[in-house]
């Protein structure tokens, strides 16, 4: 099916639900979904809708034009529109841990995501076969402190030439400079380690066991200058016990990892993410 | 806040959301929460939406009448309209079992269950003492195989005198006529002790002991007449161990009933809850 | 029936499994349960046995004296004996909030936990007429800045009197003193309401709104003198989403918070729980 | 790490675990793992106790024997003795579906589960591009109802050649003969797409869908004669909401599917597995 989605975010105020659904029905769309949500505190209201476009009067290109003029303006509306035809450009950064990678091209193997990948980029060589046994093209771009600069720019040149249009760092293990943010805004998917605010940065696991909880977890955030302090987009957990050594907790976490992170990328796609002062609404 | 809620089903057609909407919104209606889901199989449109009565130019009483002639009809719209005030009024029935209704009365008792109680009804005396604790009239109306029709018509008119409109099956382990459940259709809210549709009937937990299941659930459903068998509102499990005998799960499994049957009831308090086809739309 | 439980600690070493359960059968012990772990890194070694003590030729008093002569000596054991008869005898230090609360004395009053519960201290007087209802005795003790150590003194002597064996802090509110904890060290168990180490301190589901997480916790620890830093029993979480605000939170966050509290005072009842190095190995 | 496992089960009776775990120590034996659980209703004793053989006295030749004559005999014990080397060997069967197989060859692949994996068998050619790349034999055996038992006998030749210790069908969809599963009892692990006993048989989430259940889930378990029916040794369950329609059931299930498949064959590999009555021992 050919859809259109609209993200909406405005001051709070009556009559938004009915000037967008009547903008919809006035151009003969079929509405598929929709979900709204007014943060009562700030005073703001959040909108997605979803329609058919093939029963839909206007023409795609004119769409963002109209919705524009006709409602956004009065409503003093950021808007952003998308359509799930072309498919969304998705390029994966790993590192040498390879559950995340498997997990995510297996469901793009059997057409669970909607979305192409490019491209895979990786500091080392070690993930190339099962790469290009999926027939992506995998590219190695070592990283050291000196070549971090060189590096980064290396691979935002791959990322346009493969008209990329976000990133999903699946296990990378590279902090990334906040030049290289800027050219994907909220559009940088990040999987730590950890359930989040608890145990920010290196070794994780480690702290976990030290402190000696009973619950890990995991959390896929969008990428932001302070390091896992983005916007949470999923998180899960596992139950772990005494026994459970450090090696232990690393095998139980990646099972959870690779499912925040399929979420997270599966939500980025279907977009059902926004973003307002640092936190994620996921509409339904 | 005075709130007026709206749910709403017809066949699937395009302006629903903006006929709904725009009567809202003309008659000064700010919408608090809206949530729609179409069954693409049924063709079937599905729509909840609450607003503040405070700005609401029309009356209360003339909302109804209203809505049917000027959206309802054109549309083919089932719908239901209710106020949060006054306050539902919901009866528990219990048996001998006691951890269902402590915890429907300690949310009672402080103020997370928006309802009125005006009396439990029990089968047996065992529980009279901690319902009047809490200032609750409790009925010991014994039930034998014999004085069950006149059981009910008791029940029945304590009910009516009341002005019920819910009833809550609260681990009260015994079946309900037809003729009972035709005064309150889709207004009996069963606790079952099992994973529907597994383990349906008595004595589940034994079952699943001897099934040797690894997670035991419960499961809150409206009453029909086919025992087990109504629309599910909500279920949840509990992990258990080759370990655990049937007092085991008996005891692990009360901690879900209890959560259970509490989320079904915030969700039919709240008119989160539309039956078609005997499953369940839950709102958010 | 009559049990005795044994808590054992030591360097790890060959043959401890054997002496144990050697010493139990030479003395006519029907072994019930028995769980060992090694610490492989601390090379240490935790071991808990429970038996029927009907079968059992030693006499109560002198189990303690034998098993140190005969086998805890050679080992350079630590342990401790524990029998389920007479119950264990447990205080609640509770607030104003009533839902840990509630959850425990409904517990006890449907025979699922084995203990005494001869008092009930709070520093307001809300909750008394409830906690009467189930007829365990109230006590108000108010607590300022400035009375807080009198309180304390008088805190301790109504626990003295009631030959209370520990102490359940079910949302008591207050921070208690070295001098408090150092009467029932690994044995006043506290209720967090977070995901600890995430939100230590005050007000944590407000924290965790803010930093926008998309799953909510409790943790239930012995307190300790650093704040919210003891051995942790137990955790739970719960999902949330955006559109739950803090009071939310609050509400959901409560059916967390009570069943991590009695599944760790369940823990400690059953003697499962041992600490070592701020850590808790929970036995099966 | 060299180890032997030994399980055990016998009528329950004093001086088990003392008996085993001195012919442990009297051997030199160091323990690593000892686990054991008495069902009570059938007096039935059951225990794993794993250790180092690197300092045992005994060769593994035969410690078998010693410990049959030793203990075996007296306590009426049935017994198995496993080693972690040489590795398991596991064969795959599959059908269309990749998501279980590329869990698996995913965990394989990154070290997480010690097994060989000498064969994958389909009865469709899909998959075998992947397998392939995974340097993995894969058999192409077409089956129809024609040529089910020449190819079940072409399959038992295969595993015999390849010296297989067990089956997983990852999603095999055909349902396997007695006479074929004779050849492995309780050596054939099978994952149902459901909660068992909920919809065993064809289309379980069409099942569930029509019964508008709110929570789904997968069963791992030992193939016997009777469908869906042997033990189950894991489960694991997902949240559905109305709106999930059955692709969307099939897709979420199959997250859990994988999940529960992988748990169970760690557990099956580290024998850590038993059957008594159509229930399993899982021990820690």
């Amino acid at each position: 099916m050919n859809k259109a989605i609209l993200i909406v975010q405005c001051p709070d105020q009556q009559g938004i639900v009915a000037a967008v659904s009547d903008f919809l029905y006035q151009n003969g769309g079929n509405i598929l979904e929709v979900d709204q949500y007014v943060d009562q505190e700030a005073k703001r209201f959040f909108m997605r809708a979803s329609w058919d476009l093939d029963s839909f009067s206007l023409k795609k290109e004119e769409i963002s034009n109209r919705f524009s003029q006709e409602v956004a303006k009065e409503f003093e509306m950021d808007f952003t529109l998308h359509f799930n035809q072309p498919k969304t450009r998705m390029a994966i950064f790993v590192s040498k841990q390879s559950h995340c990678l498997f997990d995510i091209l297996s469901r793009h193997h059997s057409g669970q995501l909607e979305v192409e990948i490019p491209l895979v980029i990786s500091n080392h060589d070690h993930l190339r076969d099962v790469v290009e046994a999926f027939n992506i093209p995998f590219h190695h771009i070592p990283v050291s402190r000196e070549t971090k600069a060189h590096a980064e720019s290396e691979q935002l040149r791959l990322l346009e030439e493969a008209n990329v249009d976000f990133v999903v760092l699946a296990r990378y293990m590279q902090i990334v400079s906040p030049d290289f943010i800027s050219h994907f805004p909220d559009r940088i998917i990040n999987i730590h380690h950890s359930f989040l605010p608890a145990f920010v940065g290196a070794k994780p696991y480690h702290a976990a066991f030290e402190r000696g909880v009973k619950i890990i977890g995991a959390t896929a955030h969008y990428v932001t200058e302070e390091l896992d302090a983005g916007p949470i987009i999923e998180q899960e957990v596992a139950r772990v016990r005494h026994h459970n050594n450090v090696a232990d907790l690393v095998q139980i976490g990646q099972d959870v990892e690779k499912v925040v992170l399929s979420r997270a990328i599966k939500s980025h796609l279907d977009r059902k993410v926004t973003v307002f002062k640092n936190r994620t609404i996921i509409f339904y």
